[in-house]
């Protein structure tokens, strides 16, 4: 995409009122548009990411065998109080309204119910287990405070995957494979060095700890005490002699950091299906409540991870799998426009996403705006470029600079 | 994908309370959820319908250089007062509701004024515009009636895109150009030989005549004057002597029909950047207002449509482009699965979509089913096809049955 058909701007500052730094990186680099406190819209950069990050999650959860779905934000009051879950007293972040009748209605801040409730149309024997599905949904949450930018949203995309299972068993095996996708997930997404799967108290499961997805983030609202092995991470809550005998380790080898949590799981057990008639004839013909089990992966709030653990003073350092463009190809000179242009129809040409910066600005503007956006590599053309033919190539997290022919570069970027 | 798999199940009867045709067949094909009068939910069938739909239209926005965005569900009372549509007296299907602190906040049935106030902080100069810019959006919309299934809806996906321009004579050089865009989706989707570019009274553009998209659907809610050249259509309120004779046609060479609408468009001059403050200066240095005009399809909608104007008593008869599948594989004997699966594993490997019914069930049980859910092709393997080597594949609407050898199909897809 040539940078002067992209309509967004970046901004040298960040609005006033927003304190969370992926947001004020997210605003400058032209991202995202603050709607209000906790609201944001997605501009074209901002999108790629998402669709970049989707894309990746939605890969992963395939390969579970799960299958799409889309339910809808507009929820039955009458199936959420079979669970007690409509009262404002008992579940404090829901926005309601009413149909003109009068009726109420809710808006989703999360669809277990009504998933459920959808899925008594769709099975009913043990034939049909275990299933599992999944949707990119947009959460509406009625949070109090909404000060983490895209991290802690009142409008918010997710990922929510749901297992239906006829025994324990069943569910546990499929928790176990999600565990492995979901850290391929944060891999993918550039987060895989820093990002652990914590034991943590409480029965999510039968095992004597459940589990958390934590990455490393020094604005994270948890504290992990990690292992030095890399491998061990564990919750503050169980970190104790207790824990600590049991899995045979020591103290002295584990540090704490602040985390901040980037993927859930919840188990129901059988209790929802029991609340909202979900039951299958198993191989004798009894009949049986169904096991469901949750994941979830908040999409935006991984990308406002992302951003706040990846950048630094001048912007954002996207990585690879999630940046909105592969390459930025700045042309620094009206000399060099005709030598960037056949670089950048040759690039685009050969399937590579590049932003183009084609724009009539000086070379320290486009260099600043660069930076600020993030992409990975950076290739400079200017009046020396045209001379040699050899494309200088800038590292955006290491700042390294190499020299290469555009058949050199291209063979690269194809590997 | 195997429909041993597929979660979802047929129905013989549509739910009492569903009154129209495309719900009946979506409910009973397993595509689409009933959450409650006029909101569904897109079960894995239906979503791929929805995500083939979308990449048309996406396709074409993109041709016109439209750039992509996402604007928040949750909307700004301040900003809609500003244009007067804040007030339930002037709007009438607002859904609202409040945050924590008491202040109300909208759930968006348009974006039209959020979308100008969010330009305002990337435009500002002739220089940026035009721009056009495009989204796929969950509208909510209080209707008090909603009894024509996914064709008008209390929540639906819109694809709406806005145009900001610098002129008059700009926005409808635009304007020409989406009219042939539009053409080109409801020609892919299936629709073009019944769809209509329909001239109507009211001055959307400075023409004598404005416009409007409408196909041919028996249950449609508008009358449409159809010349027998199939060109020309003209609106019922503006089917006159005065207009005949303006364009100098007959009136016994028009035939009425009803019709449904499937894209609009609505012009408001410089009136909403006017009322919000969307503000360019001009060569001069000059402030001037943008002219704003937007362009809306229902994704749902569109995929409504199809449904009712594209079914017989057996089920849906989906166009190519967007049935949820290519191919229908049948095998109706266990005798057959082995051949079936070879013949499975060699379509997706090349890249083509499949459904393929492995399941347990008698042939006939598979035919009904397969009439239902509509896939244009389907390959029927049973104990003569093991012996001939010779598939039979049938054509979902013209009942046409040929044989060919699997190489031969294959060779017959590619093109």
């Amino acid at each position: 995409m040539r940078q002067s058909h992209l309509f967004t701007k970046t901004r040298r500052e960040a609005p006033k009122n927003e304190e969370a730094k992926n947001a004020q990186l997210l605003i400058r680099g032209g991202f995202i548009n603050k709607e209000m406190a906790g609201v944001y819209s997605f501009l074209p950069l901002g999108l790629k990411v998402i669709k970049n990050i989707k894309k990746i999650v939605a890969e992963e959860m395939e390969k579970l065998g799960s299958q799409e779905i889309i339910m809808s934000t507009l929820q039955n009051k009458e199936t959420w109080e079979k669970t007690d879950r409509w009262d404002d007293g008992k579940v404090d972040i829901w926005f309601k309204s009413a149909f003109k009748n009068g009726s109420e209605v809710g808006f989703g801040w999360s669809h277990e119910e009504p998933i459920v409730e959808m899925m008594k149309s769709h099975v009913s024997s043990y034939h049909d287990l275990p299933v599992t599905v999944h949707q990119f949904q947009n959460k509406l949450r009625n949070e109090v405070r909404a000060k983490s930018g895209i991290m802690r949203c009142r409008e918010f995309v997710m990922k929510d995957m749901y297992c239906f299972a006829l025994t324990e068993e069943e569910n546990l095996t499929f928790y176990n494979r999600v565990i492995e996708a979901y850290l391929n997930v944060f891999r993918r997404v550039g987060l895989g060095d820093i990002t652990f799967v914590t034991s943590a108290s409480g029965g999510v499961f039968t095992d004597a700890f459940s589990h958390e997805f934590q990455t490393v983030c020094a604005t994270g609202e948890d504290n992990t005490y990690i292992h030095k092995d890399g491998k061990l991470a564990l919750n503050e809550e169980i970190f104790n002699d207790k824990t600590l005998k049991k899995l045979g380790a020591k103290k002295s080898d584990f540090e704490i950091k602040k985390t901040t949590e980037v993927g859930n799981i919840f188990n129901f057990g059988t209790q929802k299906s029991e609340q909202l008639g979900l039951y299958v004839s198993d191989n004798n013909g009894k009949k049986k409540p169904v096991f469901l089990s949750s994941y979830g992966i908040g999409v935006t709030r991984l990308m406002g991870t992302i951003v706040e653990v990846l950048s630094d003073d001048k912007g954002i350092i996207w990585p690879r799998g999630v940046s909105p463009f592969e390459i930025h190809l700045l042309s620094l000179t009206d000399g060099s426009k005709k030598f960037a242009d056949d670089i950048y129809e040759s690039l685009v040409s050969r399937g590579i996403e590049v932003l183009y910066d084609d724009r009539d600005l000086r070379a320290g503007e486009k260099f600043t705006d660069s930076d600020l956006i993030g992409i990975p590599t950076r290739i400079i053309v200017g009046e020396k470029t045209i001379k040699s033919g050899m494309l200088e190539i800038k590292d955006r997290l290491t700042d390294k600079i190499k020299e290469l022919t555009l058949k050199d570069l291209i063979n690269e970027l194809k590997n």
